[in-house]
């Protein structure tokens, strides 16, 4: 089991990403973030929860671990989003669940669910409490209590080496499975920014898209097989290829966000762990220019494995923070204006597999990069975003000890609409955070009818009112989306923060049909009450 | 509009397929089948059908079209399965529509079911009437009476050139649809058996998979978007590439076999219409060697486009049946004795695309198939296959004319359960139907962790029994798919026959699921009933 998160923050408390001095005063300068704005999270001691609410012996005695101590219950009270991040720093939590229970197993999973729906206990599924959009808020609805049910035994790995698929317990996180599968020669090829941290059974419920997905598939491409293990009993799809016996009841679990049941196992296609992993930069003329050379290498299923452009915010603020003492950034500038080229948006393109698939996908990849104006930075650039490509959440953690505003969210459209849904989002964003603020975004992930835009967003944080700051700028972009049609998340899930959206992107029929099956599966309406679908 | 089909079988009455003199012979000794055996189907004049029940006005008028002649009630009674067939051919049909609604358009539909749902009338959603699995047969359900839904009307094509979708009615047949696609350029790829009849609503509502759909995807693959019409109003999904909002609607829509709305929008990725097309014959050495070999193009993703491989009686059986003189059969036997291999198991590979793509994949994929030990046929083969990809639903008619029953079915599984798959259900097949039969089998789609088996099996028709005799073969077939944990359809879906497996397939409370939005849907339980879901 990996060590646990920091309690305020991402990942592992021990490793610290420090930032270019000068990045630090060129951003402040930027922002209009002063050196007294700068604070750290509140002690741990000090850290002030709501008491614990009575768990029926009923309940605990279904579960045969169960953990009701002051850090427990704190380590379990929130996701990583940045308003979970504001609450967790402050000290002062509102809500948290009253206990957590650990089954052993699926069928603990079943008995700890029976006696919280007969007992009116609320249920949390928790796995690497990764979700950055409330997805773990510990929401009672009016039951008595609220726990979180903690899959952190759920383990189990099994390859089937001849079908290339495993099946898995959704309590491993991604390293875990990685390094299970990676022993046997397979790999999921499933990197999403949380992978250190998050786990599969998440993955699952949130249908998480990873940076290598353009080639490896979404985690909810690669699945061909789940349980669900809801109050009412548990459900499983075939461990098949595919199926035509009508609708698709792997797809309704998927994406379920615990508001069904825990999601005890899972069965998802592997690759083999590749022998060769060659990542490079490219410079694209500008954001625009960039998307054509994606849409060109979707569209004719030529795209790396991983593919991710800059728009030229996203692009000059990385090199800025990138490298501590800026040599990157001036080899760069170097090597680009001896190609008679300023600025421009920077590409990151990987090959994963064997040595001569990659080879071929490779200068497939490169011609019609260069057919579309882009310009190869080489590969000490795909290096070091490979070497950071999970320190976003670091990064964050030292932007709001510096008092910066951070913030991400992501959307999709097809490429006719892609344009207007980025000028869309990035005007509501700049419209709320105001002057001074940065808003910057990638196209994460491509298919050959659109794409992924990923924004990331900066602000001074207006200190004590962090969270009507970041509902502004969260509603406006909302807002923008929903105007635009695009969808209110490509891979960071509903939760609580896109509930009341998901009227605008299913319509009041489709919300009628997950409901139904929510009543169905969880009469009681214990599972995980508030994400997902919005109030009435 | 194509031309309407035989009404008691398959596709254009003008069209006959000749089969050789010599090859009828051999199949008469080796099935038992007597010259005396054949037979005409009934004339249409004598044809009964049960009394035409009223529709109220309300309904009526609702549509803006309504048919209820007997021939027109004839027409929509029954797809295109072996049983159908029989029945239809007797000229003594149990059920009929009592009428025909074809409304012009969505909001037509979105009349005729509401007015449907008040006066408690059931309704079968019709396309091109394809159905091999009786989702459409008239079944009432304890209402007063039953129309078919015409979608004949909705034939509207929208495409997205830059975004490579379109957005398309469900009335287009596949020829409509690929006939306007292909004036702009495009190809949606979708080639089921069915093509030349079946409409994209249908597609859709079954999840139909294509000849070429290990290149393109099988339809439910490339849908994007789809509007579903239920009596309780429409329910539409975004057309964008992808979302993490939730469990996908969309996906429980696609199969959803007409029994929770009609299908009245899809919106699907489209290709460039393919400069070449190349398809050719190889010789595997046994079955068993042509699978590995299709699991080694599907698990190093260098499949074809087409991809078929027949096992040893499919290739004996098709040789025997092609060709009018045997030339070809002869041409093969003396290449594949220069090349000391006798018989064999024949595949179809078909690569489509621009000509540096179909180039660089085929080399990829011949590389593979020599190096499993399969031998080239050459193009005249893959010519022939494609000549004759639509032909088999008319081999059926005139087999059946010289009294041989003839039905197929399909299922899938993973690569380390195929082959117990395989076994099982030509076991159950055999001992169904008796020495005297061919039980032939091909794989018909390959993925990366597994395929779909496709099986075809004749024998001789016991007249006056033949409905019975085709329910013992299977229910064998069927109960040998469940007891291997395999499909019970890979792409016929489910329709009638398959309901009662429905259970074995996605277990109670997957059903419980699938009833829940049913009822949310279609509360008042007008639309299809019978099909998809087992009775209680």
């Amino acid at each position: 089991m990996s060590a646990e998160m920091k309690w305020w923050g991402w990942g592992d408390a021990d490793r610290r990403l420090d930032l270019p001095p000068a990045a630090v005063t060129a951003l402040r300068e930027e922002l209009g973030v002063e050196p007294q704005d700068a604070g750290e999270p509140a002690a741990l001691e000090q850290v002030s929860l709501p008491e614990s609410r009575p768990i029926s012996d009923a309940v605990r005695s279904a579960a045969s671990e169960v953990l009701d101590g002051r850090e427990d219950r704190l380590r379990r009270a929130a996701g990583r989003s940045y308003p979970d991040l504001v609450r967790l720093r402050s000290g002062c939590l509102e809500s948290a669940p009253d206990a957590i229970l650990r089954p052993p197993d699926a069928s603990g999973v079943e008995a700890v669910l029976g006696a919280c729906a007969e007992h009116g206990v609320a249920v949390v599924p928790y796995g690497g409490g990764t979700s950055v959009v409330g997805g773990l808020d510990a929401v009672g609805d009016g039951h008595d209590a609220v726990v979180s049910l903690d899959l952190a035994h759920l383990r189990s790995v099994d390859l089937d080496v001849r079908s290339l698929t495993a099946t898995l317990g959704p309590g491993l996180s991604g390293p875990d499975a990685e390094r299970a599968l990676n022993a046997l020669g397979a790999t999921i090829g499933h990197f999403p920014q949380s992978f250190e941290e998050a786990t599969i059974g998440g993955f699952a419920a949130t249908r998480s898209a990873g940076q290598a997905s353009s080639g490896y598939g979404r985690f909810d491409e690669v699945v061909t097989a789940i349980e669900l293990t809801a109050p009412v009993g548990r459900l499983r799809t075939r461990r098949i290829p595919h199926t035509a016996a009508g609708p698709a009841l792997r797809e309704l679990v998927l994406g379920s966000e615990g508001t069904l049941g825990a999601i005890t196992e899972v069965s998802c296609r592997v690759r083999p762990a590749p022998a060769v992993r060659h990542y490079e930069g490219w410079m694209a003329e500008d954001f625009e220019a960039g998307r054509e050379i994606v849409r060109g290498l979707a569209q004719h299923h030529e795209a790396p494995d991983v593919l991710r452009l800059s728009d030229e915010e996203e692009t000059r603020v990385s090199l800025e923070l990138a490298g501590t003492d800026g040599l990157q950034k001036r080899a760069l500038d170097a090597y680009l204006s001896l190609r008679r080229r300023q600025g421009g948006c920077l590409m990151i393109c990987g090959w994963e597999g064997g040595a001569e698939s990659v080879r071929r996908r490779r200068s497939l990849g490169q011609t019609r990069l260069r057919l579309g104006g882009a310009v190869p930075l080489g590969g000490s650039v795909g290096r070091s975003w490979e070497r950071n490509r999970y320190g976003g959440p670091y990064l964050r953690d030292e932007l709001m000890n510096l008092g910066v505003m951070v913030e991400t969210l992501e959307t999709a459209h097809t490429w006719s609409r892609l344009d207007e849904l980025y000028r869309a989002v990035s005007a509501a964003l700049r419209g709320a955070l105001g002057e001074r603020s940065i808003v910057m975004c990638h196209v994460s992930h491509a298919y050959p009818d659109g794409a992924s835009i990923y924004f990331t967003f900066f602000a001074r944080a207006r200190r004590g009112e962090e969270l009507e700051q970041w509902r502004v700028a969260k509603t406006a972009a909302c807002e923008a989306i929903v105007a635009t049609e695009g969808t209110i998340t490509h891979h960071h899930a509903v939760g609580r923060d896109h509930a009341p959206y998901m009227r605008a992107e299913v319509g009041e029929l489709g919300l009628d049909a997950l409901r139904a099956v929510k009543e169905r599966l969880d009469p009681a309406g214990i599972m995980n009450p508030g994400k997902l679908l919005p109030a009435r």
